[in-house]
């Protein structure tokens, strides 16, 4: 499909994830006609690259969204919460990648590749789900759809990009320090990170869980639409910049072989299998990163249960992780035509 | 008890878990008389650091075990499997920290604050389990005794310690290379261990699991000496020092809340309880570094069965995980009046 006219904003353009977006919307030849760069205040004025030119960052308002028919969001819970609303009012459809709509009953949750008919019954705000679960489920659905998958128990290996900017320096830095004989200096994470394993990501919510390991659970049946699915995780930051990896255990009510599953994985939409343990092919996260693809492998027998799997899932989390998937649930939009807003009052 | 004489020879002295063995044992007050550093010829002559003063490395020969009470052999698989017979047939009772003899019927597999009573039957030849394997049981089995453990699903973050100091000069060197824009070598590891996660440990067996993976089942079964209790493991190599750390999901016959296992775990030898997710307290690689107690944290209810727990666990690799435990395993053999070997035909 084509439109005379696709304006597209970019809220947060001068993030991590924001930037990436508009290298996503470059490099995929995304079909807008016009490109917005849309940031708060503090960063209004300043320019970011775009297309080989660059585009100036505007402030973002309430007014922001006349005539915009696409926002991305990537800009925090609480400019999500506040502007995304607004944006839907004018009739512009959001796809926001903070965590603030996800469990909202109003709006779809989204992995292209595992429930895009989701999309079809938006009321203005489609959310972006969380990094470590977008890559989960990419590399699960084709799996679930054939075997059912009754229990997951994962334990990812978080790169500190998931965190933003200031973390990736924070890595750097405090590893620079430690190489000096200095004390490293701890700000965006309550501990050292580097040459360490911080297993905290979030904030802990009242279950002692981590708000990270509480996505993964909550998000995974929203996505899958099975609350069935029962998931258990341990979220793990290391010392890698990016790329997340996860240990993924599951239990399938139907019989699945390592064969079979490297078998449906090879077709599925979005995966790569890099599975040969002879020939040391497995996935790593200095692979996976800047690729779009999510990369399965050590898939094996879990011969702990009747009907279980091992299996090693890499991703780029800034990519598939955040700017990917959102530009894809906006290709989605476009190709079954469902931009514009039917009910501007499903947010008021 | 005391003895007139008791002399000890550290086989492999000269090596990272070598000189740990002298470190602890030197620390600890280990009741030795004479205490005799063996290595390879190509070590002979040089000289390690022992209480405050330096012993010469003597050459390992058929002839080294003359006279030695215990031998604690840290050298390597090959090594132990020709020597530690040669030495239990002088009546020294080898401590191997190699895999050579561990999975032997005619070898005890100790974890001392586990199965000591193992020690009891030992031929002259006692194996020190796998590091991995030895800070999980260390956790998992007070709660084992209180509500048997069915099932363990455990990933790792292991430390580029446990490969020995060329892989801890490996990661320091790659590192810098990469903050030097140099492309960084990979000689210890297949690929580049700096930044990255690595999912495998030790070289792949013909189920597609690596050596480290299927340690951990295997080891798991006998120190328990309970084949009932099934494992299946995960085992990924990070940038990290100094510190495995564990994820570590089981499942129990009899139900265990979190505040059960908490108490429970307070009150084990060799394990300290860290975890408060309030105040941000639980176990880490940089903290367990150099401690010789096993850090238990994150114990929380897995939702996703009926009896089942999440918990995360940090032990030093190099101690606990080899040097320490070895120790404390010829601590106990002297304890229980265990030294000498009753028949010295059984390796023959």
């Amino acid at each position: 499909m084509s439109k005379d006219r696709l304006v597209v904003a970019v809220v947060g353009a001068t993030g991590a994830v924001g930037r990436e977006m508009l290298s996503v919307l470059e490099g995929r030849d995304f079909p807008a006609t016009e490109v917005i760069a849309l940031a708060s205040a503090r960063s209004a004025g300043t320019t970011v690259p775009f297309a080989g030119a660059e585009l100036k960052v505007k402030e973002l308002t309430e007014d922001s969204f006349e005539g915009v028919d696409i926002a991305l969001f990537s800009a925090g819970g609480s400019t999500s919460e506040k502007f995304a609303p607004i944006a839907a009012k004018a009739g512009c459809v959001v796809v926001d990648n903070s965590s603030a709509w996800r469990m909202d009953d109003r709006c779809p949750l989204v992995v292209p590749e595992v429930n895009p008919e989701a999309l079809e019954k938006h009321n203005g705000i489609i959310a972006n789900p969380n990094c470590s679960t977008i890559q989960m489920l990419v590399a699960l659905k084709p799996l679930h759809d054939t075997a059912k998958i009754k229990r997951v128990v994962v334990s990812t290996y978080q790169a500190v990009s998931g965190s933003g900017q200031k973390a990736i320096t924070e890595l750097e830095t405090q590893t620079r320090q430690l190489f000096n004989m200095q004390q490293p200096e701890a700000e965006v994470y309550p501990y050292q990170i580097a040459f360490n394993a911080l297993p905290q990501i979030d904030v802990f919510m009242d279950n002692d869980y981590t708000k990270e390991e509480m996505k993964m659970v909550n998000e995974t049946v929203k996505i899958f639409n099975d609350s069935s699915v029962k998931v258990t995780a341990t979220c793990v930051r290391i010392p890698v910049f990016y790329g997340h990896s996860e240990s993924v255990n599951i239990e399938t009510a139907q019989k699945i072989t390592p064969a079979e599953a490297r078998a449906i994985l090879t077709q599925a939409p979005g995966v790569t299998v890099l599975d040969n343990p002879g020939e040391k092919i497995y996935p790593m996260a200095i692979d996976a990163a800047g690729q779009d693809d999510t990369f399965v492998g050590r898939i094996r027998e879990d011969e702990s249960i009747e009907n279980g799997l091992n299996m090693w899932i890499v991703a780029d989390n800034i990519r598939k992780g955040a700017a990917l998937n959102t530009v894809q649930i906006a290709e989605e939009l476009i190709k079954r035509d469902l931009l514009g807003v039917k009910d501007t009052t499903v947010f008021d």
